[in-house]
This record gives C-alpha cells, sequence and structure tokens, in this order.
C-alpha cells in the first residue's frame, strides 16, 4: 500500500502542477511524444516482442496477442493519433455561465481538468498512450494500470510520454504506470480517494464490475454494451437486414454490437429467414426464443434466459419475436446496459416512443448501433462510452474529461 | 436485503414510469404536496411530537432537537419551499448539443432524469420534502433514508407525497422511505447499484465518509467543508474583519462556513488583534499557530495539527500566520475539502493566483465564503454542495439532477 499511496500523492501533487499548463505547451508535450514515440520504435517493439512471447507460452488466445502486439505500423499509428488529440480543441478555461448576482457579487463558472485520473485496463498497449494523450490534452495528470502482459510494452511507452513531459519542461509524474500488476494493486488503486478524482476502468465486464463495486474512488463506467436492435412492424426488411448484420458482425468485439434482436411477430416470418441467410456468411450462430425456433428451424439453436443478459462479443447473437411494441420496450428495460439500443420501423410514432422511452446512452432510429463513438459522432478521440447516468453519458471525449469551478469576486460582500 | 431489494426494483420500475413525466403534471404533483402539507400539518406534527419526546428520552443535543423539531409554521415554510420548486425551470428535454454528420444521422443530446436517486440524510425532516421536491421536478424518483429520531415524521410526510402523486396519476412509488432505520439498512442501500443511478448522503463527514468508501451506487459527495479565508497583504483589513467574521459566525453549523483564518505575517500584528476583538463578540474560540499566540497571547490557545484538518461547525476558528501567498496556497492545497476558499486583498496578481490554483468547487475574491448556496448563486433550491469533481462541483440545483441521453435519427446508414 505505501508504494500505491506513494503513487496517489505524487499523482495529486503533479495534478496542482500540471492543471494550469497552457494550450500551446500541452500542444508541444504531446507533440515530443509522438516524436519520442517514432523516434524509439525499435525499442518499444522489442519490448513488446517479449511480452508477447510471454503471453503466447502463457498460452493466451490469439485475439488477445493480435490486441498486445506493436509493430512499427502501429506505433507510427499511435505517434499520429497523439498529434490528432493535439489538434482537437482544449475544454478547460471555457466558461460556460456567468452572472452578476443583484448584491455585486460576479460569478463565473469555468470548466477546469479533473485533476488526477486513474484508468485501469488490460492488455491494449495502445490504451496507455491514448489514454495519457487525452488525459494531457485536457489538463489532467494520469495513473495508468495495464494488464500485467503487457507491462514490458508499457513501462517502455510511459517513459517514452515521461521524457517528453520533461524536456518540455512539466512535471514526469503528469503520466505514472503502476509497475505492480497483481491484483492487490488494483484494489489499492480503488482505495485512492484522497488523491485520484475519477477512476475509469476500461476492458471487458468482469473487469467493470469489480471496479464499480469496489472502488472508493468515483468511477465512471464505460463500455459495458447488451446492446439490441429491434425490428418493429411495419418497416423496411431489407433496411433491417442490413442494419441487424453490420451491428452484429462488423466488429463483435465492441462494446457498440448489437447482442439480441427482437422482431415483431407480423414481419418475424418474412425477416428472420432474410436475416439468417445475411448472417450465415460471417457463420453467426442464432440462439432464438421458441417462436424463433418454429421459423428458423435448424438453423437456429434455443435461446436461454442468460443468453439475453450475455454481452456475448462473438459472432452470436441472440433472437426474440415480440407482440408489441411494448413487449421490445420492457425487455430493453429488463436487460439493457444502457449503451445503445435501435429500433427499425417505418411507424413515425413508434419511432418517437422509441427515443423517448428507451433509457440508454444512444438511442438510434433506422441506423446501426456502430455509430456510438466519439469520432463517428464528430468529437475525436474518446476515452470511453459512459454506461452511467452520473457525470455523463455516451462517447467521453476532452469536455467530459473536464469539471467546473465558480470564480466569484467581490468587493467586501457578506451574507 | 429482501426488502431493500423490494423497494431498489420499485424506484426502478417508478423511474421508467414517472421519467417522461411533463412539466404541466410535474407542477400539479408538487402543488397537491404542498397542499397536503398544508391541510395535514396536525397529524404531521403529532407524529414529529412523538420522534421529538423519544429525542429528548435518549438525551440528543438541542441543536439536534431544533432541527428535528416540526410546527404549523415550518410545514407551511416547507409547502412553500415545494411551491418555489414547481416554479423553478425544468432542465429536462432541453436540448444542449445537434449536428447533423456527413453520413445524414441527425444526433441531437438532451438532458434527461438521473432516474432512480437514494439519499441519505440525518434526523432533519424538512430535507424529505425538499429533496423529493428536486427529484420530482427534474422528473426523478427518490428513495429516502433519513435518520431513525426522524422516523415517524418522515412517515407521516412521506404518506402526504405519495397520496398527492396518487392523486395527479403518478405512480406513488416516485417517492418511497426507506422505514427500517438500522445502520445494516443504510449499507443495503450503498449495494443497489443494480437499481439506484445515484447516491446522496447529506450530513455530517462522517456519515458522507462511510457512503463514499462503501457505496457500488455512484455517489455525489456534498458538504463537506473546511473553509479556509486568506487574508493577504496588502487588503484591507476592515473588509478582512467583516468577511472573517461573517465567514465563521453567521452560521458554523453549515458547510459553507470558514474554519481556518490564515493571514499574511505582514499585516498579522494588525489584523488579528482586530480580528479577534470582532470575533470576541461571539466568543469565537481562537487557534492559533506559534506565530498567532505571540500576537494574540490570552486571547487564542495554541493550534494543533489537527485542528487545521478538523471541520469544526462551531465556534471555533484555527489560525495561521503564512509568508507568503504560496504558503497559503500550500496550506490550502494540503487541507481543503474542495468546496468554498476566498482571499481578502488589494493585489490583482494575487487575487487572479488564487482564482486559477487554488482547486475548490467556489473560489471568492474579497467576499464570504457563505455565499456559496444555490440560493445566492441565483440557482433557486438545491440538494446539496458537490465537493467532487465528477458529475458536478458546486451548487446542485435542477440541471445538476439530470443526464443526458444521445437520440440519432438515421434513413438505414450502417458503419
Amino acid at each position: 500500500m505505501d508504494g500505491m499511496n506513494e503513487l496517489g500523492r505524487r499523482a495529486k501533487e503533479a495534478a496542482r502542477a500540471y492543471g494550469g499548463t497552457g494550450e500551446a505547451q500541452k500542444n508541444r508535450i504531446l507533440a515530443a511524444i509522438a516524436d519520442g514515440l517514432e523516434a524509439g520504435w525499435e525499442a518499444i517493439v522489442e519490448e513488446n516482442r517479449q511480452d508477447v512471447a510471454a503471453a503466447r507460452e502463457a498460452g493466451i488466445r490469439p485475439s488477445m496477442i493480435d490486441r498486445l502486439s506493436l509493430s512499427r505500423e502501429r506505433i507510427y499509428q499511435i505517434a499520429q493519433a497523439t498529434r490528432e488529440v493535439a489538434a482537437l480543441p482544449d475544454p478547460v478555461g471555457k466558461v460556460d455561465f456567468g452572472v452578476t448576482r443583484p448584491n455585486g457579487l460576479r460569478i463565473r463558472r469555468v470548466r477546469v481538468p479533473l485533476g488526477a485520473i486513474g484508468i485501469i485496463y488490460e492488455a491494449r498497449p495502445n490504451v496507455t498512450v491514448d489514454a495519457a494523450a487525452l488525459c494531457l490534452k485536457s489538463g489532467n495528470v494520469c495513473l495508468l494500470r495495464g494488464g500485467k502482459e503487457a507491462i514490458r510494452s508499457n513501462k517502455a511507452l510511459v517513459q517514452v510520454m515521461r521524457r517528453a513531459l520533461e524536456q518540455e519542461g512539466a512535471c514526469p509524474d503528469a503520466v505514472q504506470l503502476v509497475e505492480d500488476t497483481s491484483r492487490q494493486s488494483a484494489k489499492e488503486m480503488m482505495a485512492l480517494n484522497r488523491y485520484l478524482d475519477v477512476l475509469i476502468p476500461r476492458g471487458g465486464p468482469g473487469l467493470i464490475r469489480t471496479v464499480v463495486e469496489n472502488s472508493s474512488v468515483p468511477v465512471i463506467q464505460t463500455g459495458v454494451g447488451n446492446c439490441h436492435i429491434y425490428v418493429d412492424s411495419p418497416c423496411d426488411l431489407e433496411m433491417a437486414v442490413r442494419i441487424v448484420d453490420n451491428a452484429k458482425t462488423s466488429r463483435p468485439s465492441v462494446c457498440n454490437a448489437a447482442e439480441t434482436l427482437l422482431v415483431h411477430r407480423d414481419v418475424a416470418g418474412e425477416f428472420l429467414p432474410m436475416a439468417a441467410r445475411a448472417l450465415q456468411k460471417s457463420h453467426t450462430q442464432l440462439r432464438g426464443c421458441p417462436r424463433t425456433m418454429e421459423i428458423l428451424k435448424e438453423a437456429a439453436i434455443p435461446a436461454t434466459e442468460e443468453d439475453y443478459a450475455t454481452e456475448f462479443e462473438d459472432y452470436i447473437l441472440a433472437i426474440r419475436v415480440v407482440d408489441s411494441l411494448d413487449e421490445a420496450l420492457e425487455h430493453i428495460a429488463r436487460y439493457s446496459t444502457g449503451h445503445s439500443e435501435a429500433i427499425v420501423t417505418d411507424s413515425y410514432p413508434n419511432s418517437r416512443r422509441f427515443l423517448e422511452e428507451v433509457d440508454a446512452a444512444a438511442v438510434y432510429v433506422n441506423a446501426s448501433t456502430r455509430f456510438t463513438d466519439g469520432g463517428e459522432f464528430g468529437f475525436g478521440a474518446e476515452i470511453g462510452i459512459s454506461t452511467q447516468k452520473l457525470h455523463t453519458r455516451g462517447p467521453m471525449g476532452l469536455p467530459e474529461l473536464t469539471t467546473v469551478k465558480y470564480q466569484i469576486e467581490g468587493s467586501g460582500q457578506i451574507r
């Protein structure tokens, strides 16, 4: 705990020093990081090679090995992403409210950095730089704790960033890495409410649940997506097929992919075979309710209750035929994680009810859930998709990494 | 836990039903609550009398008995406050961002209720109605858990509110009371993250710490105020005396009262005796650093390190003489709870540094910290002063009881 407390203490101190850094200097720091990554790519790839070798030996699955792996090209991409973050507008210092009160007090609400942000994530070394860049641009410092599989890569990347900070005259502790990747260290980090202002977990549902349930630092829950597509009657069935196929199969591992398809009974007989044909191309497994099974027969297997509550992150789609929009809304209210929900419909009143009544970060009419993304919304890079209601919901870009401060100027007012 | 789970489940269900209630109906509900309180004041006072008698018997201190007591007049004041909440603008439905993307997607960010809000508070029955009224006006439902000393009063007040909801055709579960006031029930409430969207503790530092450390429901930390006044050199010493006296003694029990006075050494010799004379009228005890003691002698007692970290909520003021603005900023960074901090100065650069560098919800130049309050800021009633950075900082009025939802309308877009 002593080591973790010391990291926390330093983060808080660094936040105080770094918070007032002007935009020009912040951009110079990010440029120096990008340059440093490109100049030092060989050393980083060498460390990464050792991580990958150890992960292979430990029998880590191929998709995770892929996420863990860095190459010259990937490092250049990360450097480019850092330059893109530098080009985004700085949210700090924006005045979003101001008033002169009858007693002459001048009140101004100004956006300021959150302060010290802890990020707990898994074995994706690109997150190390992406998250740090977003924090630095928004005036925040970060304490990073990545997965143990990426520890050598992360050390190399953080070294580059700390060197860039120092080179540009900023406190290197604005970016710190937790080198102890034990479970215990994650627990200790969650108890740093004296030092950290926010903790953001990025990773699978298990990691996120652990952080939400155990952290005394305020948490932003991100990226838990049990997303639904509801195919209403009447609707454009061809469009519905394209949307379902895109939402399920364009990238099944991400949080805005669809997991369950709800279909109105009046179109189910025609629509489900069309959808099944399209989804066959990607070998997507269909798990259906009894009515779905009647229609799809051997093209599907029976769904369990558990399936409707599962974020598969895979080529698997749960299906349920419903009697009405109300039943679809009930199902979504019960199983949704509040990420992204879509209706495909030709009915104006139903589109309106869906938009109003579904309680989620992003609610769609006639479009794929896959658009819930900072880039697709036009915000630039994001640090995650908030699925809780506190602070913000949806893609978290730079403005969402700030809070407010009231500055009040008087001339001796007392109350 | 079963009982608490059932309350949580009902709150979530009620949130779904109540969230879309229009402003006109919400105002009718609040009017019916106000009318019901006035019509039923005798029954409420009768229940309250029993609470007060039991509290007296249990030896509760007089200031707490005062907060617990209701009279016809106080109930009419609470009813009036409810009508004032009804008159505030409804934040729900406000669109704060909108864009049409190059692919034709129309994205709109609209403010929506947080959902189900848990409030844990102490023996102040007025909070029961104040908090519920703010929740209802902003489209939220609430689960209230007040102190055991006020349980009979709270039951009577909640009954009036539930009746008003029913009378106006809304779900009565939009206001629920946790009738089990054991410590265990508070713990159980903190674990309701499946059902509650936010938990707001209102009360002393001990209660707030317990909730922050144990809740898996997202918490807004409110009202922890270890506030400082820094008397700089040069400054208007008469003004400084008025501000310090007001900030300390106008209402010492509240969170925006000052607890520590910092004084620049160049003015300490002249200023401290002036301040001591003014504070003598309220018999405020002064606890000073060694340099303060040299100046004030028997007018003060020596301060301990602990004193600087304490929210006295009483007629006690810690004092420290500092060598510079930097030392004052250091002291504040170390001991501040991030609530309200003030400088009294004639120096423009020092005022600017203080406003920029102090990390708190409200930072003042030449005014009393006592102004940190929703009413004084012109926001109307507030549910608390947030001292954390997530979600919001400072007075939390109706807009702060909402979150956002992205509504996206397409014509078949896929990614």
